[in-house]
């Protein structure tokens, strides 16, 4: 089983890597761009045969508790 | 229009990062997550009524050439 984590920051929140790459994009003709923000992905795979609702709590604990800074960032998650 | 360019290491490439949260999940009691592998995710935002096909060569532009290091990754692109 596999899941995947997009921890984003929250749209509130300034995002520096965003705007570095946003402010690059005219040099290189790149104009109809007109906002960029980063974030991070995580693809995790998970042990089969497991009850759901005890990989989707194992899964929902690793992104709030390590994967996400609940000041500045917000999380969800994605099942295959 | 809206764009996320998706980055992840090749499959072939060690991942240190997912490697090292990985190691803290035993320590936290999640032992089901087998694997995890971190990516970069970007979302970004174009301007409206543009032909798709410019839109779709802007995009795959900065993702390629960029956001992508060509050695170690690859990307995807998906619209909304």
């Amino acid at each position: 089983m596999k899941a995947t984590v997009i921890v984003t920051l929250k749209p509130t929140v300034l995002d520096p890597q965003g705007m570095t790459i946003h402010r690059s994009l005219a040099s290189l003709g790149l104009s109809d761009i007109t906002d960029v923000r980063q974030g991070k992905i995580f693809h995790m795979r998970l042990k089969d045969g497991l009850p759901p609702e005890r990989t989707r709590e194992q899964v929902e604990r690793l992104a709030k508790e390590v994967l996400t800074n609940p000041v500045i960032e917000e999380y969800r998650v994605l099942w295959e």
